[in-house]
């Protein structure tokens, strides 16, 4: 007989496994060290969440901008298995089910004007791509074939798809992955705070007019635009701008998309953004507060106009998504909409939104706070190497200033927020909508300090 | 005091709100009307469903491929509600939670070779659309910009978004939305019932090297095919195939992506597609069967030398999809995986494929039945005018055999399963993996008198 070895017993530790064998998105694998581990958050209970260590952090983020009524809710959790007492998974293709058929019906109650027909994906990449191929369709079932392009904005993110790719305005998310969908066009974004040389605010909507006319009108497809833009930090629209470029869609055909991946289900106070600002998209694209992140789940909200030509003869929309309108994912989302009412979720920040504000606004003092925007609960501020003059900091700054500092130290004091320089260095606030103004001073009492050692230590760089 | 109107009870049916809001996927939605209703779904144990009335039908399908382990499963729900008590919800994006770092720990232990690290997704379309772009990027970091090329097959499906379409090769699924993503090159699948003129089944792989001549080496970043290609109808490798495919690629450096969305998690009584015919591909995508579709979740598993080039300094694969690594879905895929060991689920699709392939080569005297092929638990029967011919349906007498008259009937009949044409008329089976002889059964009892019944109208029809 041979003799045995002993059984080697690899028990990895989670920090081990997770370098081993998880490939985390949007990170800089090579960045995870003895020194530098990777944060793995364990618990979830309302505002905050517990990492492995058993320390405690504000999800100032509300973990990518989706966990709107909290964490640990555990009832709305629960609806998803509850449900598959029944029936736990069916499609969408050629078959519908009560959830998805109950879910349907609820949006296009809640969603503006004749948005009536929801058509559900799984996340909002997917809304995206589903909307750029049914405005590319629609175009072609009415007659203008060449209608394929579609307008965007600088800095603007819409998904990571090769499709949603073309909408999306950030040259380093693009550049890896060309060749992609052609027909993404982009037009100054709103940032008030650095204007676009040759536009006042009060002008800015008509890019999206020079621009139709510079394609020619015959070959645009669609304008998408979040209500309150994400990427480069909260950019707000001035006023009457959604009315212009709602104009300037009717008057060349275009189709308006309002991508509310972020901005619907009360994070700007309204069930969806569109709704604060009073314009009426043809398309509303949505995902992660939808099920407030507890299934992954999106949708695509189209007006009867769009849909019109999809219901005639043999037409059919050739697309879809197997798990898209999961059974589970819908009576996630039910639960969660009828909880967002019942709790007055969305009262909540109407109520709030301005004290979030004004404490945000209070961090003004801090000489490297340039400026601070947003609405609801989706704020950004602005750091600046020089307020009176608005001097950015440079890449190698950036660099050291968001990931070499903030990010880290804010984290290892407690606040999980958003350090990006996608567009100018931002820090992006979005919490739970559940928080208030004891919330509000938590974060303040974490972001305050750090800003302001953060800010001594540019000065003594720039002594230095 | 004006006089109060009474309010309006609008208690539609299902029915109606379904045909009102609910845009159902790849549908002709005009086919609805007074005498054709919407399917729909409402219960599921084991390997049957029932609809609204209380119907009961045979789920030949799987769903879409994808219940691999039965319907009514409470207990794989009750794993993502029970998460939730813990974490309901956390991000991929910089951050990790247990549920994603045990499960990505699991399918690397699962996978074959050096296939160690996880993507996670929310489904297969968005599997693939990381494959692509990973594949891309690799080549640029390892100083092949120009390699952005994909080779796939004819009439394989990859998925609707706009990155995966260039892979699927349906031209009726890709015409509506071009433009869209540069570099899908196609060449003949493994249809061995209708071979590619000029090609043997031995030479068939060659395809793929004169391919990568005439694009150039150097344009060409991967391949990616199923390992049964589905649409068409259940295409398997000739002896040999993969193999010779595998060497064309190490030969121009070009990887290899094995796409299992549907071939992985036993339904090739293989954990993965690629087990089965004993190749070593650089990426598997995956999805469906992962969480035998309890919730949305799919995955890229990456090889340890594709995923090299990102683990360097500050190179980051720019790229994400926020639910992607769901905690509630992580546990439930979890518990499936579990459940497929400790109830020997891969163990039954071995069992009993040659029983399943049997009953369905047994139907072979039915006239329209030209041919029966496929893998474990995943078989198309191809049908035919004429069997000694081989002559295929034209497109008009395709839409009433498959549309006007099977997938209706066996509907009616009580079986669930794919009446597809989008290569020539084929039926797909592909029922849940716990099915054994008596289902098999069960699946004839309808089969077989509906196609003997539609092959004697065939006949008719021909004559009349």
């Amino acid at each position: 007989m041979a003799t045995t070895e002993p059984v080697a017993h690899h028990s990895m530790s989670h920090q081990e496994q997770a370098r081993r064998h998880l490939w985390m998105h949007f990170s800089r694998m090579g960045a995870y060290d003895a020194d530098h581990e990777i944060p793995v958050i364990a618990r979830g209970e309302g505002c905050h969440v517990w990492d492995e260590n058993g320390r405690r952090y504000f999800d100032g983020l509300s973990a990518l901008f989706c966990v709107n009524i909290g964490h640990g809710r555990t009832d709305i959790a629960q609806a998803g298995a509850d449900q598959a007492k029944e029936l736990g998974f069916f499609t969408n293709w050629s078959y519908a089910h009560p959830p998805a058929i109950e879910l349907a019906t609820r949006i296009a109650g809640l969603a503006p004007g004749d948005l009536n027909r929801v058509f559900f994906t799984s996340g909002g990449s997917e809304a995206v791509e589903s909307a750029i191929k049914v405005v590319r369709h629609f175009h072609k079932l009415t007659g203008h074939p060449n209608k394929t392009k579609i307008i965007a904005r600088e800095v603007a993110y819409h998904g990571t798809s090769l499709g949603a790719l073309t909408a999306t305005g950030i040259t380093a998310l693009r550049q890896p992955y060309e060749p992609f969908t052609p027909g993404g066009c982009h037009v100054p974004n709103t940032n008030l705070y650095r204007l676009k040389p040759g536009y006042g605010a009060e002008t800015l909507a008509e890019s999206v007019r020079e621009r139709i006319e510079f394609e020619g009108p015959e070959t645009v497809a669609a304008v998408i635009m979040e209500p309150v833009q994400n990427a480069g930090g909260c950019f707000t629209p001035p006023d009457g701008y959604w009315q212009r470029v709602r104009e300037i869609c009717d008057e060349y055909d275009v189709l308006l998309i309002s991508d509310e991946v972020i901005c619907s289900w009360g994070r700007l106070g309204e069930w969806f953004g569109a709704q604060r600002y009073g314009y009426q998209p043809d398309i509303i694209t949505t995902a992660k507060g939808i099920t407030s992140a507890y299934a992954a789940m999106g949708a695509m909200i189209v007006s009867d106009r769009v849909a019109e030509p999809f219901l005639e003869g043999h037409a059919s929309f050739m697309h879809g998504f197997t798990f898209a309108g999961h059974p589970m994912s819908c009576a996630i989302a039910l639960a969660n909409i009828d909880a967002m009412e019942s709790e007055g979720v969305i009262e909540n920040v109407r109520e709030n939104e301005t004290a979030f504000a004004d404490m945000l606004n209070g961090l003004r003092d801090i000489p490297i706070v340039g400026d601070v925007r947003g609405a609801g609960y989706f704020h950004a501020i602005e750091l600046v190497k020089d307020r009176d003059t608005k001097e950015s900091f440079d890449d190698d700054e950036s660099e050291w200033l968001l990931r070499g500092y903030l990010s880290g130290e804010l984290y290892r004091r407690g606040l999980i927020c958003r350090a990006d320089d996608r567009g100018d260095p931002v820090i992006q606030l979005s919490p739970p909508l559940i928080a208030g103004p004891a919330e509000f001073e938590e974060i303040e009492s974490i972001l305050r300090p750090t800003l302001q050692e953060a800010s001594d230590q540019v000065q003594r760089r720039g002594r230095g």
